[in-house]
């Protein structure tokens, strides 16, 4: 108990401007004189006792709720485009105010094309049909009969992060730029079992999904991967999928673009071909450089974002700090996240929280030590299959800045002598 | 696509009256027709077009709650003994109404001595102090500064399943019998860092942890349980935990019973041999037979129960089912969990769903074709120590019906001729 390890934060650099070995959070490191927190506290004792802790609490609730102290950790929206139809938009995750890997689904990001349906789940039905031998309706009763799976898994909407498609840095936060984005534990049944029932036509290559919103949303998808991971969704975190996130059946394709995910599952057609519906076309498409497009490229690419520090957590002068993260890919596991605190001239490598699982958020942490002067902090995340973040120049070299979908190059946030952050292009 | 596999179903029996291979849940392999679930689904295309889809729906909301239709999946508590006092006691989850890993936090069983306190997290202090070099006190924003981890962990109360310590079998359900045990993924300092601090006398041994709730919650830990996995928890499913989890911190001991995690933290004093609280004496001790007990005794032994079919789950007619449950031990990762349809005289292995994590929930999975008549389901859970979860008799025999605390002998739930399942001692 009495032994004396050596200082992590004097002994070990791993990258300039201040980043420490990750060795810290995988030892027992002294750390707290270094970071001068010591100093804020008041040493005498006894403690004041508090006006709470002299009268009985509240009693129980049926379903609780975060503080009110917490007033300030909501999900935001811009204002609608046509105050007509103010479920039109999205709404984001405060990922500045969140830790850990799990979202909670009352800030799951939301994404609604015509609002958020009341649906009455004995009255909902699904339909398999199409190529099928025989086409199937099913209640959520008898959904509940088939055998179900878990898995932890991020969603996160194509369009997260497009405000970094913009030439100019916009004076945006983490929520604003990135908080299309979360992660949750989903239950439900395997399509390839429901499929498997309905009995697949050999000529069947896509599956078109529908919603029950009044947009009708819809996308196609490959056979293929609903014979692979695909689950029709009735639990998220525990309880049944909440109303933004497709209550009472919502479609999970594991690392896809968020909207194929389709929410409020009505509709499930076997087809040879993919259709163009209007959410194919009018959206969903990736513009490129020299007026090419990339059309049906579904998966998330390899991705980080730091979310502390981040603009609105202000430093409380120099000393240490946890550099802390979400890395993710629609492909796979993270295998390595790097930090940098001199805008990429040198990185080391992050912690990476367990458990690691595939397409689903990763928190990765790393230690700094920021001596007060300028810093560029940037995240650099490589997945299982080798793939690596591009670098932003790298990304609008390969992509140009014509789209709004699917950014995932190197974010930066500029650390300002005040402690502020500042999302800057490095 | 169209490679017809055998039917588990009829091919694959692993244990008696019913008890399928989990190899049902590793493969593709049909069941919908055994189940007689398309039978109940109406064919005729195309789908009503529902009121829900004829309009647009809700706008954007800055915290998500569960659907209106939901509104029975909700914690419950028994009366106060004393009206006066309506926070002391506990509430517990429905985990007949959940599937997945993660409790949401808004069903997390909750146990109070005083109720809830509602603290302001920028008044509330933690202090540090006993045989230290450095007594020291930190605000919520000092504890920001520290490295941070996060972990999934399950909570149970000693307490847990004490209806099981009856003689008689009691008419109660899986909420009401087995609900005071929930599963977060929880971030915060470990205990370590800020011990290393203060600077730990080599005299020391244990650690004295006191709540800032009205009763001043007390209980005592060994120093080395302090040193190894225990967190400081700011954050409990991604955000700040909840007012009934100890907002504004807790304290977390991995796999230790849960009123040792003691909640609303205000004062850690590092002691040479534990002190005999009010906590430890009037309650949390556990009775064996024969006059004798045991105090001092924290990790929860390895457990599991059915949650799927359970009490209020009435089976549809014979056919098809999943027979699902959580298992978990406070020494470490579930091995293996095996069901039995015929009241014990024989086990087949459930499948566990990954991550399988020390210290977490685990859910179970296995399948069952009822054949309408009485059947006694029971699951055996073994810990990667190779303890394994005893009979009610080896219990029975063992540690006598005094106790209140630490039942873990497997459960059962007989299954009547109505579909019905009822709490039984098999």
């Amino acid at each position: 108990m009495t032994k004396r390890r050596k200082r992590g934060l004097e002994a070990e650099p791993a990258a300039g401007n201040g980043i420490l070995s990750r060795r810290i959070f995988l030892e027992r490191a002294l750390i707290g004189g270094a970071a001068g927190v010591t100093a804020t506290g008041a040493l005498a004792e006894p403690l004041a006792v508090a006006p709470w802790s002299k009268t009985p609490g509240a009693p129980f609730n049926a379903y609780g709720t975060p503080s009110h102290f917490e007033s300030k950790v909501v999900r935001t929206w811009a204002a609608p485009a046509n105050p007509a139809t103010p479920g039109v938009g999205s709404s984001r995750t405060p990922h500045h105010l969140l830790d850990g890997m799990i979202t909670p689904s009352g800030l799951h990001y939301e994404r609604s094309h015509s609002g958020v349906p009341d649906i009455d789940p004995d009255q909902h039905r699904l339909l398999i049909h199409g190529l099928v031998r025989q086409p199937l309706v099913f209640t959520l009763e008898d959904l509940s009969r088939y055998p179900r799976t878990s898995r932890i898994a991020f969603l996160e909407c194509a369009g997260n992060s497009g405000a970094l498609y913009n030439a100019q840095a916009q004076p945006l936060d983490v929520q604003a730029i990135h908080g299309l984005l979360s992660c949750s534990d989903w239950t439900g049944v395997k399509l390839s079992t429901l499929l498997d029932e309905a009995g697949v036509d050999p000529r069947a290559k896509w599956v078109l999904a529908e919603g029950a919103d009044a947009s009708g949303m819809s996308r196609s998808f490959p056979l293929a991967k609903a014979m692979d991971d695909a689950l029709i969704c009735l639990y998220q975190n525990g309880e049944r999928v909440r109303p933004s996130n497709g209550y009472p059946v919502r479609l999970l394709l594991p690392g896809f673009e968020g909207n194929m995910n389709v929410k409020w599952l009505r509709r499930l057609k076997v087809i040879e071909a993919p259709i163009m519906t209007k959410d194919e076309t009018s959206k969903y498409t990736i513009l490129l450089k020299e007026e090419k497009a990339w059309q049906f490229v579904f998966p998330i690419e390899v991705k980080s974002i730091i979310t502390h520090p981040s603009p609105g957590l202000t430093l409380k002068g120099p000393g240490f700090y946890e550099i802390s993260g979400l890395a993710w890919s629609g492909n796979g596991r993270i295998r390595q996240v790097e930090v940098s605190a001199d805008g990429g001239k040198s990185f080391a490598p992050a912690v990476l929280q367990e458990p690691v699982l595939p397409k689903a958020l990763t928190r990765f942490r790393a230690a700094w030590q920021w001596n007060g002067g300028p810093a560029v902090l940037q995240s650099r995340a490589t997945d299982d299959a080798g793939m690596v973040q591009p670098s932003r120049a790298q990304f609008v070299a390969e992509r140009g800045l014509r789209g709004n979908y699917h950014y995932n190059a190197i974010a930066s946030w500029q650390i300002e002598a005040s402690g502020e952050a500042k999302n800057v292009f490095a």
